[in-house]
This record gives structure tokens, C-alpha cells and sequence, in this order.
């Protein structure tokens, strides 16, 4: 793993194809983390980005209380360990040990990085406004790293019900779009 | 075009991947179209979407005005016409007619469906408390269409700076999530 520093302004770039991202928190040296599908940028410099977090989850209480997590990027290689921490919950297992995840320090929070994903972005909760309604948090990235080794990263992306569409080719087009 | 209702349960299996999404409105019979990927689901059923349609879109008024919308999903093969609508602004141009989209009549709501787009979904705007601050609306699914003959659709996604992601193969996984 080779993590290098990346610009919060490309930030949106990892997210907005839709991956499925983990989420991972650390409430009192305890680190847990989450699948999650439901996200979506908010405003690309500083990165925000909105996030469904059910609170039928254990992560829910930990990012309300500890105002952090980091959101990290898996890969088709990681697709295993990404259904295996959707399918079990925090409150009675330790994913990372569980899954052979490997929890890196983060600069800025808490909660860890996850050594085998390509990008890691540490957040802090921003606004919780629409939580107790919609379990919809808001926050910003603060620091963001990127494995640049990985050229082609295959994100997987959810269609439920057990389907995972995998990224494919990349084209370019002439969009004017930022 | 075989246009089939879509069970409302279904929908998020088609938003949670993360395409590329266009957005039509409708205000004083004047249909308009924009591209957009900044969308989450928010709960299944019934569906609710939350998006950012920023306040410097054409669209964002009549959204706000009208508070109705159709979020229809293109594949491939309309790839420059979602460019082409991303590149320009509906307060000038006739997109429908510029980049040759058919509008068809929805069933309720005024926005129209895309004839060309495998999926459309009728929406209603049933939250602005985030509008203000983050352009951020929540959107009501209340009717959704599928073209089923577009077997395995290869949706676009959105990786900045003119570059986007396509669909590729699909994996089955054991997951127990929705």
C-alpha cells in the first residue's frame, strides 16, 4: 500500500460513479465498519458528501456521538469482505479481525483507514439536521488518500438483492462538466 | 420502447448503482432536461430520492416552483445526448428537440418521460429544508417505468472532467442486504 495525499477538490471524483463504500468508526479504541450504498456528494470543495446510515446499525449511534468516521473505497478483491461487514453487525463482532481488514491510523479522526482500500477519506459529521427523519448525515472530508499503485480500481456498485454491477471500461467524452 | 410499470420497491436497485441520471421538468408546457449524479436513495418504499441541483441550473427554479420532476436513466448508447445536456442550459435552447430526445406524456406528474431512457421515474418534491443551504431536494418516486426488453442496460457514470465510468459485468454475491 502506497497512500499518498489526496486533493479534497478530486475528491468527488471517487465518489460520484456510486460505489459501495465502508464506513468506519472508533468509539472508546473500539473500530467497527459498516457497508453503505446510499451516498452522494454535496458540494465538491470542501467535500461534502450525504449519507443514509440506518439506525437499525450499530455505526449509527458511534458517528452520532463521535461526530466521525472515514469512508473508504473496496475494490472487486475486497467484494467478499464488503458482503461479510453487511451481513454481520458490530455490536457482537470485530469485522476487521473478522474479515482481515487492517485499520491504519487516520491524521485527523478517530476512526482508521482501511490499509487493503485504494481511497480513504476522513470525515467529520457537519450537520444532522435531517438525521432524526431521514438517518441522513452530512459530512465533510478533511483529509483524503489515495493508493495511486492501483491504475484501474474495480469498484462494485449495489443493484440489491445480492447483485453487485462491477465498474467497466472508461470512456472520455467532451463534457464541459466539472 | 415497451414501456412496463415498475414495482416502487424496485427502484432503488436502479439508483443505488450511481448512473448518470437525466432530470426533466415542465413549467407552462416548456419541457426541459438536465443531467445530473448528485443522488442517493433515502428509504425503499415509498422510494425517496435526495439530489443537488444546483441554483445555477434553469432547472433548479422550476423544480422548486413546480415541485415535480422525472429522473429517467440513460445507457450508452444516448452518451453525447446526456453530454450535450450537461454542456447547455435549457433557458436558452429546446434540449428535447436540440439533441433529439422525445418527451412522452407522464402519468402523474407534468414533467415528461424520455422515450429513449430505459427507466423513468415520476417524481414529487416532498422536502426543501435543505434547499437553502445545500440545493439539496428530497423527491417522492410515485410512478416508475421500465423498458424490460434492455436486458443487461449499461448505464453511465460519472467520473469528472469528462471521463465516465461504464456499467460492466454484474456478480451475483451472498449478501442478506436489501
Amino acid at each position: 500500500m502506497t497512500r499518498k495525499s489526496l486533493p479534497l477538490s478530486e475528491v468527488y471524483r471517487l465518489l460520484e460513479p456510486g460505489p459501495v463504500v465502508l464506513v468506519t468508526t472508533s468509539k472508546r479504541g473500539r473500530a467497527n465498519v459498516m457497508a453503505m450504498s446510499w451516498h452522494t456528494m454535496i458540494e465538491f470543495e470542501p467535500p461534502m458528501v450525504g449519507c443514509v446510515i440506518s439506525n437499525r446499525n450499530y455505526t449509527f449511534e458511534v458517528v452520532k456521538s463521535t461526530r466521525e468516521c472515514v469512508i473508504s473505497i473496496p475494490t472487486l478483491e475486497l467484494a467478499k469482505q464488503v458482503v461479510g461487514c453487511g451481513n454481520t453487525s458490530g455490536q457482537k463482532i470485530d469485522k476487521f479481525k473478522k474479515f482481515g481488514l487492517t485499520a491504519a491510523a487516520a491524521s485527523c479522526v478517530q476512526a482508521p483507514l482501511i490499509e487493503e482500500c485504494y481511497a480513504n477519506f476522513e470525515c467529520r459529521i457537519v450537520d444532522v439536521r435531517m438525521v432524526n427523519k431521514y438517518n441522513f448525515f452530512i459530512l465533510e472530508v478533511v483529509k483524503a488518500w489515495i493508493d495511486r499503485s492501483q491504475k484501474d480500481p474495480i469498484t462494485i456498485h449495489h443493484r440489491g438483492k445480492g447483485y453487485f454491477m462491477t465498474a467497466g471500461e472508461t470512456i472520455k467524452l467532451s463534457s464541459r462538466m466539472k
